[in-house]
Parts: C-alpha cells; sequence; structure tokens
C-alpha cells in the first residue's frame, strides 16, 4: 500500500476534479504483477492502467488501492468492473470513496464474490488526497496558505523590500507546491507590487496551474504583466461592476469588505474544475480567506533572520482575542537550506 | 570528551563568572577513573574534581577536558598544576581559553614533560559554552532573546490577550532556559501587561537567575510586584534621574531612544558577574537590543495558530530594507508538545 501511496501522489496537480490514487496489482504468489495511477482527468484511472501492466497475472491476485475503486461510469469505465473483469480475487483499499456519484464500488466487488478490505494506511491515504476529500466534502476547493517570512513573522522589510527573504532552496519548493495545486491565487497588492509570474519552473513534467489575480477594481493587472503570457492559464477576478484593463479571461464576483466574496470566487474557481488552491497572496487577502474560514493548511517558509518592522505575513481575519486564534496541528518542519518549511493544517473542528 | 561535554553542561547556569567545564579522568589502562564539573563559582574547578574521585589512578593517565585547563589561581589554584601533581601523562582539551588572566595552561603542562592535545569537539565545546566564551570576546553578556508567538509572528491577539499562545510543554521549557541564564531581563511593558514572576520553576537544582526589569522611568513596577518577591534576586534598572517607586535593588543608567541605553545596561550586568542574560522583553526592549547589536541567540516558541492582528514579536531595532536584516543560523529545532522551539544563532560577521 506504501507503494500504491507513492504512485498517487505522482498524480498531484494532474487530475483534479479527480482524486489521486495509486494501485498495485499483485498476482497471485504474492508477486508484484503491475503498478499504476490515476496519472491526468479523462485518462485511465489508476485500477486500469496496474491491470494492463499486470496483465493475465491479475487472475486470482490482490489489488491494493489508495481509494475504493469507483463503481461509476464517467469519462472512464467503472473500475470496480474492471477488477471483477481481471478475476482479482481480493480487494484491498485505504480510505472509502465520499463520493456520492461514485461510491459503492466495494458492495459490487463483494456482490462478485471478491474479499474485500479497507482501512490499510487511511490515515496517510487521506492526507494524500487532502485536497480532494476536502474539496468533496465542502463543496469548495481546499486552500493552502503559502507565506515567507523572517521569525518575527514580516514579509517585508519596512521599505517594501523582499527580496530575498528566503533562500533559493525555498524559492524552489514553492514551484513544486504550485506544481501540486490546481490554482494559484494572488490579490491586487502582490500583483502590484511584485509583478509575479505564478507559472511552475523547473518541475519536470508539472501542469501548469491556473493563475487567478483578485483585482477587485480591475486596476492592479496591467498591460504586459507576466501573468498575462503564455505560459499558463490566467484568470483575473474583479468586482461584478468593474471591466479590467487587459484582455484576459475574467470572472465577475460580489463585492465584499474592500476587496471580494472569498466564498463566491471558491465556488467559481470549484465550478472549473479546480480542487486544491494555493494562496499566495499578501498579508490582506491572506486575512479575507482566514475570516471566511477559508484556510485548510499553511505552509510558511522562514528564514532565520529579524527585520523588527515592514508589513506582517497575515492582516486581518477578524480574530480579536486569543480563545478565537485559528489553532493548527503542525504536521512537517522540514530543512530548506538555510531555511525552514513549517506545514500546519486546520485542527478539526465539530461543528 | 562527549562525557566530558555532557557533565559540563550540568553547570550552566550556576558558575558565572567562569565557564562550564567538565573533566573525565583515564586511568593510564584508559578506564574511567574519575569524573568532575564546575559546579559553580568559587567552587572547585572541573579538574580538581575528577581528579579527587581518580585518586591514584589518575597517576600515568589522561585528562579529557572541554576547555583548555587554567593557569592562574583565582578563588582556587591552578588547575595546570594540579594536573602535574596529579601524575597525569596526557591531557586532551577541546577549546582553548581566551581569558587572557588564565590562559597559558597548555604551555605549563607541556614545559612539565605532559602530552598536550587541542581540538577534540571543539565545535560543540565552544557552542557549550557559548555564552562564556561570547562574554569573554565581547566584555559583556552574551544575550539570548526569547519569544513566544503565532505562525504570523504575534505575541498577543489584538486585545493584548496572551495566554496561552504557546503549550505547558512551552512554557515549562522556557524555565528551563532561565535555569541556564545568570539574569533575565524584562521591559516595562512587559512588567506593566504580564506582572511576571521570572524566577525558575519545576527545574530540580536550578540556581535562580537575577531578575532584571527595565524601568525607565520608575514607574512599572509598583509595590506588590511578584518580582519583588524572595524566590530569587532583583535589580531594578532607571534612568539616572529617576528614584523607582519601589525598595529594591536599582541601577541607575543613562536614557537612550525613549529607554535605556543597552550597552550600559549590559555592563552594569557584566560588572555583577552576569555572563548570559535571558531577554524575555517584549517587542520594544527586544527592538532595542537589536539595535544595539546585543542579540547573539534567539529562541523562538512557536504556536501553530494564527492570530492576523496583536502586536509582533519584534519592532524597531533601525532596519529599513532588506538587505540589512539580521541573519541567523537554525541551530536547532524541537517540537515541545503541540509548538515548535526554533533556536537561532547570530551569523559571525567579519568586521
Amino acid at each position: 500500500m506504501r507503494r500504491a501511496l507513492a504512485l498517487s501522489a505522482l498524480g498531484l496537480g494532474a487530475t483534479s476534479p479527480n482524486p489521486v490514487v495509486g494501485c498495485v496489482v499483485l498476482d497471485a504468489s504474492g508477486e508484484v504483477a503491475g503498478e499504476g495511477w490515476h496519472q491526468r482527468a479523462g485518462g485511465p484511472h489508476a485500477e486500469v492502467n496496474a491491470l494492463r501492466a499486470a496483465g493475465g497475472r491479475a487472475r486470482g491476485g490482490t489489488a491494493l488501492v489508495t481509494l475504493e475503486p469507483c463503481n461509476h461510469t464517467g469519462r472512464t469505465g467503472p473500475c470496480a468492473q474492471a477488477l471483477i473483469e481481471a478475476g482479482v480475487a481480493r480487494v484491498v483499499y485505504a480510505v472509502s470513496d465520499p463520493n456520492p456519484a461514485a461510491t459503492g464500488g466495494a458492495e459490487t466487488l463483494r456482490a462478485a464474490g471478491i474479499s474485500v478490505e479497507q482501512g490499510l494506511c487511511e490515515a496517510e491515504a487521506a492526507e494524500g488526497n487532502a485536497a480532494w476529500l476536502t474539496s468533496v466534502r465542502l463543496g469548495r476547493p481546499h486552500v493552502t496558505w503559502k507565506y515567507a517570512a523572517t521569525l518575527d513573522g514580516r514579509i517585508a522589510a519596512a521599505d517594501g523590500t523582499s527580496r530575498w527573504i528566503t533562500s533559493a532552496e525555498a524559492r524552489a519548493d514553492v514551484h513544486r507546491l504550485r506544481a501540486e495545486c490546481d490554482a494559484v491565487v494572488v490579490g491586487s497588492g502582490t500583483q502590484r507590487a511584485d509583478d509575479p509570474h505564478l507559472a511552475v519552473r523547473g518541475v519536470a513534467g508539472a501542469v501548469q496551474p491556473l493563475r487567478v489575480v483578485v483585482d477587485t477594481s480591475g486596476t492592479a493587472v496591467t498591460p504586459g504583466a507576466r501573468v498575462l503570457d503564455d505560459a499558463a492559464p490566467t484568470l483575473i477576478a474583479v468586482a461584478d461592476d468593474v471591466t479590467p484593463a487587459v484582455t484576459a479571461e475574467t470572472v465577475r464576483l460580489p463585492r465584499a469588505d474592500g476587496g471580494l466574496d472569498v466564498p463566491a470566487l471558491l465556488d467559481a474557481l470549484h465550478t472549473r474544475g479546480v480542487r486544491s488552491v494555493l494562496l499566495e497572496g499578501g498579508p490582506t487577502l491572506a486575512g479575507a480567506f482566514v475570516a471566511a474560514g477559508a484556510v485548510d493548511r499553511v505552509v510558511g517558509y522562514l528564514a532565520p533572520a529579524l527585520l523588527g518592522a515592514g508589513p506582517p505575513a497575515l492582516a486581518g481575519g477578524g480574530i480579536t482575542t486569543i480563545t478565537q486564534a485559528l489553532r493548527l496541528d503542525v504536521s512537517e518542519i522540514r530543512r530548506l537550506g538555510p531555511d525552514l518549511r513549517i506545514t500546519a493544517t486546520l485542527v478539526a473542528k465539530e461543528h
């Protein structure tokens, strides 16, 4: 199953609106007969790829899958049926499929006389598919807020300079993050200050994310802006009474609190098939996402440096007292050159 | 030598103005014959303690010491002489003694026909004695700035509440830090906001640090303040034209930039034998120390939480642009319950 999990991760950033899935097929004697993963939406599912690789050796064997095999016919046929036809004797999967349209695969397999087990490496598989599972549960994309700051929480110096707070290693890692997400979102402040490019560089085989600029007044993205090149698709989100200053794909959204309505933005992205968002905006946009309860994961690149002045990583969010602090769990700490990368995920709330 | 280093660390917080030193004496066959460390200023040095434990077995043996044996007679006799008299054949030490009054031990030993080697575990030994070595090199105490903040660098919420940003595990660790330092320093803002106690609790055998309140106007420490109890000694630093509101040991210092002159404060503490300071002050006092170039190490307790508003960990310091950022090296990362402790030390500058 660990191998299947590793295979599934190869699809991160390329499978939306589908989940990432990995599959290993063992033959009747327990030897690996075939491996596969879901490589892109519309392409064959992981089970089908693994069964193809296994060929006749799948008969009487075991399929290890990171997600419950689907039961419905979408752009591809149901995997449960494919497993039955291949003659596998046993299916072990990690996480049940919460998608109402696709669930029921386990029952179909059992009805065909196949031994079915669920739960192996469930936690790891759920984490690997966190974006997709969140999007199914909440009906909106999973949001990772990424920031780069000093130990004292500043994202730039008093004069606005920020190149570079973090090291080349940390900045390269951001491209990996982008490649794993479906969309990268910034606000008008970042657009004006940095004219960012937002495309993925230096990640082999990466699917470029949708570049999204939240440009409420339609004036931050100006002709010649780097996000307007053809390295990746770009979407400008403006207020519903605004026409942007540039020719680009545009979505008009309701205003809220000096910016755009965050749930409406996420809904628009979800409708486009975006299941995971990397929020690279500055403190104001991040504050709006926090206020909207729309931050699921935080990836902080921390440089061991002090500034003592300059903009903070996060401004706003509507938290006024310590008991309201947005609490997360540290899920990973990693050194990147001289810097640290801290990944923290939202503590599940009972509500 | 690793054992000698571990022994030396047992003296942290209790030996100032002396260094921490550990010593292991091996007999002629290489077996451990005696161990010792410098337990408190005025008490026997590590070598003497280890030689006493070894007794006659030291003859023809080897002494492993974390610091070059001293050559001078202070409150105790020179260790070099004690090693010669005990008849050891070989002395291995990690770090040379930079103290002009005490150096020369190695030459004395060699002159007596003892084989002397230097450099084993030198980096670790230098780190273990960082406070003392800094104080000898710079003529002022070594300063560790400690703060507790959220991931976004806030030390309290917008309404000033901060109990508790970090976990009980992190707060307990602060007592260990205090126990390792000679003095704990806060400013008037922290004194007014928190009425802190600043003594060490829950650390067996700890020597209480000197509690220092930088109370420029002499009005922050009021009768009944917790720092005025008898749990530890207390020093109030006020401006030279001020008489404090309470009866307590007081030092009068020149004013600077709205507070007190930081070098003058450190000089006063150094004169009192303080070799290591734990700065637990708020953003303003920390900023004054940064501006004075008087932060040698940073220990940040980071809670995986977001606030989006509230005071920052550090305010001021005179840094206006990114190239002036105070750069440090991450020397350790540790999880403490849900929180992280990040230790970073000043990058050595060439100047």
